[in-house]
């Protein structure tokens, strides 16, 4: 039978016509080595074209590729796709070895040698080559017994002697890896990490440099920078006698590099190659624009580079090896921008679980607030603050949380919940503190009463026990693990400030509290795009001069109430307004339901009947009578601010005569106050004309020429489609991304989450629309009324406001849409920060 | 000081230039009499351009109108606007009265009718025109002395004596008259019935015709039919010595008109008369194409006809005196189809509260299913059922209704709740069984407990009370008041025949049971457009093995509950299809959240243990574990339909197997399957696979080639957006526009009740917009979601089968937006048919 003869492979020089695109990224990098004099073994790359042609076909004739490499060679073959990060089969060393050879390798550098590297070639190609059981060709000892041992069950499963021709042995070889490299559950990993469906592999042979034999002899590998921290320092392995990449694994034999204390180093032992590396990785750095590791062999003392490759990196070393390189003049700062991916930012704000050490998950939910945290379990908002008060940690386990856990969650170190979604209460007010938190954790059974917390494996936590609340990742650990320190250092405000100089769409954060408003000063926001003022009241008394106003039964008796939330929400106002100085603060009206601040329990009932010394019937039919069908979709927001008009008049009042006083106080605001849940023009014109005549009353009795800026929040599909007309009466119109993907999709956030991760995976929905923008149908309402409002009034403030303002897909997408900026919570300010720089860097380039 | 003289008048003649745009109704119509050679007394017309003139000017100058009645002359003048329905002043007789004719009258009649005549004129000339206290010039009797007293007081309070100027009397009548129609609540009440803003006056002055003095004298008015029933009737009454409309107050001293064996009549005094007048009678309604009523004066013996006007009349006596005058070739079809308001044909289809009886109303809520019934209150189904079984009728009465009260509606005559909207469940229901029911009853504080009924001027109703529910007019009223039965006669038969022999958009019904199908057959609905499947579910014995389906620990437990449940959804069908003869039937698979079949009380739940022979505790779990925040944006419709996937495939076994069966009775039929609130293609992709299977084994099982045809609920303003997609794995798209709305505005339907109706008064909102389909912002989404689905498939069907497919307004947006049909419940059926055919004939008449 004729084979086909393998003729489509280059022999790596420095002028071979090699690309990334033909021949893959090892190639071009072992080329880039060569061009620089790095003394690499002669290797010749096979194209991905001829790959693919070796996948599909039979057993090539490889015997020409052999022939550049002397006689009786020994060779390595490599995989080289496009992108290191998408991984491909594993190396094959020592192909060529046969019997005749290890007769010849036994002479020059002894049996023990010869014998052990022929018993791994024998084994390695037995198991990744003939696909023979592992079991029967690991573990033993390299012995002359063993080999013929393995030699022979290699003729018993194959019905054939161990291939002893090089070029059948190669051949065989490349076909292995380019099958593997065609695998369904390859193909699956490599999508999974970003590759295109035909994404293709090259291959690289290259001359093997024998760690093993006379004189100094090894290989190792050398980096320049930790890859945890990104700082510089001298990292890596040396192991004599050895071969590939054995030096990786730490072991007791392996020697340090440098010079050191705590024992011999290849230093010591080989000073002019350790010098020669140093050189190298100066120049590789230089001239490769990256951290490289290299991988090494010595020959006797001769050093050999096999290899090179980026640096692995967390992502705090990813921030500060690009600030390096781009302060030492080898990249631009631009490069610098888009080398750090945008979401990988967040693990720097945050603690994190240390990826060095094992973990322990015992559930698995979504990670809805980014950080690590640790402490003891708790049940209870009261638990919470117990704990907190003993100066113990806990972790907040609930159900799902509700306004009034919020004290408890102010207490806890970090949250996980049963229920709920990437917009569930606990998600956002997680977020909104920094406080890590898993929701949704689907496999949990809590016993609120037992004080008890049951996975589905049978494992049982009991209050008191120590657990470990990954957010980033979204699993929940047993007991304690070490965690890494947040690292906002010069590095990370040196890239955002690179990443500002070049964005064009603003960013703001989503702040609540003063010091939601201070960490979005730290995080460097550009003001506050939503300042939820609902919040406000549920803090200490304030709850229960809430609920006098609720149970008022006339406007008088609620107007009273109201006087006396009143200066404490204009103290809260006031406050804000200095933190942040004069950067814009948009604050929302009111916008939930009343019954969010009734208690639901009967003990609840019993004490705010005492409380408001009414019967207890009176109070219960109330609740009653403001419970709902629907809260989502009930009597909250404008509706609410239209019905009892009072409410948006004291919260008017509060932001105006706040904005009154700091201006006396020498800093000039100008409030943008936004209406929520608008449906109709008529509702904004409405409480805009009352907003305008609190206003000149202030103006009238302070003097001061007070301006303020009135604008909608649009969640409601009806409000993105008559933007037109609304726009009539706004300065600004702000998306609010979460209400309006529920009502688009007829879904509640919260209920959702019961089968959205279903959902995804079935491949229903794409992705979970609560967490990146849907493009097709809650987009093109954005963008619709977008488009209306600005033809309406061209110089109207555009923004987005949900969950989705700190998500880089959503805000590429609000950036085509001409939107002035986004708002996200303080926390992923700087991610959408970066993001909205990649953007502009990105059309630059495909521009 | 010089008066502007009044030169604009036009003496009616049958070549005179009078039109109703300048002249009014009233001017026109005379104006046809006297082309008819009836004898009416010279009339002149002045035109709405003057009115308004005289309106805004000085007093004018009308001596010239006067010249042309002769000497002396007595006139009147009423009102003539350009449509009757929208009111205007009242018509003034007399004008011309002064001491002088007092005493000519007082020679030629005698001193007692004289000084009535004269007497009269004062008291109405000083209330309306002069306009003084009424007290002071009402209710005396005609006698010589007040007379005097009258002309003293009008001296005393206008500082002048009665004008004895004719023409001054008649200037100051005709400004009079002007200015009332001017006035704000005038405008008010006519812009209510539908007039513009600029709607205008006419008048008409007319020489008096005088009904009393010798001979034969008198007036009064007769009509040709009944105006309740429609049906032919001499109908009117004669007032011997009377003048004006006297007659039509019904008084001892009348004659009939026909000779009447219980008493006199015109015919037995005035045979020549009487048969004029039918003579006149005939002449009008061949000529005017309309029924009229005749006003007519005896004087002497000699006969006048002072005015004629369209007979007042109900919905059902509308329909045939249409049918009638289309039957006697005196109007074409086409004609009478239009002269019917399509929302009158409802009043047909239930009891009335008889119009013409005294009404105690209790309360006012929305009138959310028309008719009328009465019976004991009960306040629970229980009850209900209870007086049902001893065959008493009774009204329950409800906070509001849920699932479980469904055999209690069945029971019940009709239904009051104190919540809800009018697509609440009550109404939803109530309209389906053609229930009377008012919801939204704000005014009533209910005790279930104590078994009362308070409203809030504390009128109290107990159990066992007898009330009547009027759900058209949505007004509850205390006792028992006389009904009118249904007109399903022929003239309204004959009506919608002519209707559907014009309209050019299909009208179905909305149907889901045996008695709903019967109904749409019988309202000649051309199909059923939505069955929703659930309610099937609540029957009987059903309900408990739905319950362990919900229960079901596997797919196979949950299988095998379904399994028991696919005979009778079989069954179901197998009715449906026969009902409905071939006629499509477009089924919904299962919609609502699981909850809605779990018990919510304790009770409930401690019977469905019970049942389940399960512990408390777990069932209480489950319950609450399917609990949602807002379950209509929760877990039901195809997200049910994808998670549990045996519901649906249980259904669609049952439709298909069902069409199998009705296929080899002979009965060929083309189910249509629709799957309810999609939000992605992909959902409709995954479901379509299943059923496909499901059709294949049955069409290989049976040997019936089955075929069945797939559609989508567009509910989501996302499925609307993406209609395009969708459309690719649909045969046709059904906008449910219920909840469409719903999530368009973000508003659910069960809580808006509590504001809507405040928001609608206040103009946030232009209409209710669960009544009327909102064009800006819903309608917009329809017409993008059926403009993108057309254009991926020109084929597909499209339809509403919201409760907006029975408004005739929306039918109007419908029909333009090129949908194929609407579907609504059965009892908006006929409406939708005539509404249908009005919009034909009405872009006929534009075209």
């Amino acid at each position: 039978m004729q084979r086909r003869e393998l003729t489509a492979f280059t022999e790596i020089t420095p002028v071979a016509p090699i690309t990334v695109k033909t021949h893959g990224w090892r190639a071009k990098c072992l080329q880039r080595l060569i061009r620089l004099d790095l003394p690499v073994p002669r290797t010749v790359a096979i194209s991905a074209a001829e790959v693919r042609a070796i996948a599909q076909g039979q057993l090539p004739d490889a015997r020409s590729v052999l022939e550049g490499f002397g006689p009786s060679p020994l060779v390595s073959v490599r995989p080289s796709c496009e992108n290191p990060d998408w991984g491909g089969p594993g190396t094959m060393l020592n192909i060529g070895m046969n019997d005749e050879r290890h007769a010849a390798l036994a002479a020059e550098h002894g049996a023990e040698v010869a014998t052990s590297v022929y018993l791994r070639f024998v084994r390695s190609y037995a198991i990744h080559v003939a696909r023979l059981d592992p079991d029967m060709f690991e573990g033993t000892e390299p012995s002359a017994e063993n080999l013929r041992a393995a030699l022979r069950a290699y003729a018993l499963e194959t019905d054939e002697p161990f291939p002893q021709d090089p070029a059948r042995q190669l051949a065989e070889v490349l076909r292995s890896m380019a099958r593997a490299w065609e695998s369904t559950s390859a193909r699956l990993l490599r999508q999974a990490k970003g590759a295109p469906e035909n994404a293709a592999l090259g291959l690289v042979v290259q001359k093997m440099a024998q760690g093993v034999g006379q004189g100094e002899s090894g290989c190792g590998v050398i980096q320049f920078v930790d890859s945890v921290s990104g700082l510089p320092q001298i990292t890596g392995r040396y192991l004599r006698q050895s071969q590939g990449r054995d030096a990786l694994v730490p072991g007791d034999e392996a020697l340090y590099l440098a010079c050191d204390p705590r024992g011999p180093s290849l230093e010591d032992v080989c000073p002019d190659a350790y010098t020669d590396l140093l050189r190298y990785g100066v120049v590789c750095r230089a001239n490769l624009r990256e951290e490289m590791q290299i991988e090494f062999t010595l020959e006797n003392g001769n050093l050999c580079i096999l290899d090179a490759a980026k640096v692995a990196r967390s992502s705090r070393a990813g921030v500060r090896i690009a600030v390096a390189l781009a302060n030492d003049g080898i990249i631009p700062r631009d490069e610098a921008v888009l080398r750090v991916e945008p979401r990988a930012l967040s693990e720097l704000l945050h603690r994190q679980v240390d990826p060095r050490r094992p973990r322990d998950i015992f559930v698995r939910g979504i990670g809805a607030s980014p950080g690590a945290a640790q402490g003891r379990i708790v049940f209870t908002s009261d638990a919470a603050q117990a704990s907190a008060a003993r100066g113990e940690p806990c972790i907040l386990v609930r159900r799902e949380t509700a306004p009034e856990d919020i004290r408890g969650m102010h207490a806890a170190a970090g949250v996980l919940t049963e229920r709920g979604g990437m917009t569930s209460h606990a998600a956002v007010i997680g977020r909104g503190l920094g406080l890590p938190c898993i929701v949704g954790a689907n496999g949990l059974t809590l016993d609120p009463r037992e004080r008890t917390l049951r996975t589905r494996d049978g494992r049982v936590f009991r209050e008191g026990d120590v657990i470990t609340v990954d957010g980033t990742r979204g699993e929940a650990l047993a007991g304690e693990v070490d965690l890494l320190e947040p690292a906002l250092d010069d590095a990370f405000t040196t890239l955002l400030d690179w990443a500002d100089a070049v964005r064009d769409i603003g960013v703001r954060a989503n702040a609540d509290t003063p010091a939601d408003a201070q960490l979005a000063r730290s995080f460097k926001a550009e003001g506050i795009g939503l300042c939820r003022t609902e919040h406000m009241f549920f803090e200490g008394d304030r709850l229960i001069v809430m609920r006098e106003m609720i149970f008022a039964d006339s406007s008088e008796e609620r107007a009273a109430a109201l006087a006396r939330l009143l200066p404490m929400q204009r103290a809260d106002f006031i406050r804000l307004f200095e933190i942040m100085q004069g950067l814009p603060v948009c604050i929302r009206l009111f916008d939930p339901p009343l019954h969010e601040f009734l208690p639901q329990t009967r003990d609840g009932l019993h004490e705010l009947a005492e409380a408001l010394d009414k019967p207890l019937s009176d109070v219960t039919r109330r609740v009653e009578a403001l419970s709902e069908f629907n809260p989502m979709l009930g009597m909250r927001g404008v509706r609410l601010g239209i019905a009892l008009p009072e409410i948006y008049e004291m919260q008017a009042r509060a932001i105006l005569e706040a904005a009154a006083e700091v201006a006396r106080a020498g800093y000039p605001v100008v409030p943008e106050i936004m209406i929520p849940l608008v449906s109709a023009m008529r509702e904004v014109e409405l409480v805009k004309t009352r907003i305008d005549s609190i206003a000149a009353a202030i103006r009238t009795r302070t003097g001061v020429n007070l301006t303020y800026r009135l604008g909608v929040m649009v969640e409601t599909p009806r409000a993105a489609l008559r933007a037109g007309d609304i726009a009539q009466h706004a300065s600004f119109l702000s998306f609010g991304t979460n209400d309006l993907t529920q009502m688009t999709y007829g879904l509640s956030r919260d209920d959702a989450s019961r089968f959205m991760s279903a959902y995804v995976q079935a491949g229903v929905f794409q992705e979970d629309p609560f967490h990146t923008l849907d493009v097709d149908g809650v987009g093109e309402l954005l963008l619709i009324g977008a488009r209306r409002a600005r033809r309406a009034r061209p110089d109207l403030t555009l923004a987005v406001c949900g969950e989705h303002g700190g998500d880089p897909e959503s805000i590429a997408f609000c950036r085509a849409a001409g939107l002035d900026y986004v708002s996200c919570s303080p926390y992923r300010v700087p991610v959408a920060r970066l993001a909205a720089a990649h953007l502009v860097l990105a059309s630059l380039h495909a521009g």
